[in-house]
């Protein structure tokens, strides 16, 4: 794998989401080169939210390739602990893949029957985060799993 | 309930988790009182892991009280949806407690067999998030807690 890229729909709102994001991108990037790309939310003046979402979904397909590998961020992904995600990223890096891409959904998610069939799909908590919180909390875990693989401590203090 | 407390170990570290901390915490105050407890953190230049956890656990001990509800944020504790969490909240309200602490460990955690019996254990995610990190994470869930309790729209975007 040369790089990772996270994808996700409408500009980062919280300055401390922004700077969180700094500082585990800089991390990261230690490791593996890392791409975010920013993918505009519809406008919420007019229309439905499935409207929306089945919107953004289609803008986000359309930035994909089905050659590299897709991971879906949703609530009804599969659970992972974190060595268990390092393990199977592990395995991911030795098949080849040119990139790997984590998709972030917008405020109303990811309009699934747009979504590629048997596509992966990963759960970050039983509990709901905000979108924009998720991309922190991402940015946080793609670090780790890294530190895990590499087999580095994690800095824990 | 007539308060909150947050009770964690060290200082918070990054400055994007202290701001996150701070917009999350102004929110919640439209609810409920919130306040947060800091614990010195052992000196890690000398003793053992287990010395410290041992140590740091000890100190939580001395600020709780068994008249309140004491909830220990752990990996191994009860995972929750956002959804269930809030009903479980919700119910714990009409209980009388004089206030809710949630606990959040210091770098190595828990000594275990130094918590109540049948100690609330709660856990946010699957994945391990660093204890400061686990900070925002709460103050935020907590704020979509009462969002929901209140049935007032979660402010998606």
């Amino acid at each position: 794998m040369r790089s990772i890229r996270l994808i996700w729909i409408g500009k980062t709102q919280f300055p401390f989401v922004q700077e969180g994001i700094s500082v585990y991108q800089k991390k990261l990037r230690h490791y593996v080169k890392v791409e975010t790309e920013e993918i505009h939310a519809s406008k919420y003046a007019s229309g439905t939210v499935d409207q929306w979402r089945r919107q953004e979904t289609e803008k986000i397909l359309k930035r994909l390739d089905r050659s590299e590998l897709n991971v879906f961020l949703d609530e009804n992904g599969k659970r992972q602990t974190s060595a268990g995600l390092a393990q199977w990223f592990e395995k991911q890096m030795t098949l080849g893949w040119p990139r790997v891409n984590f998709i972030i959904g917008g405020a109303y998610g990811f309009e699934k029957s747009l979504l590629p069939a048997n596509f992966t799909c990963l759960r970050l908590s039983d509990m709901t985060f905000t979108h924009q919180m998720v991309r922190l909390i991402l940015f946080e875990q793609l670090y780790r799993i890294f530190t895990i693989i590499r087999g580095e401590p994690y800095h824990h203090v």
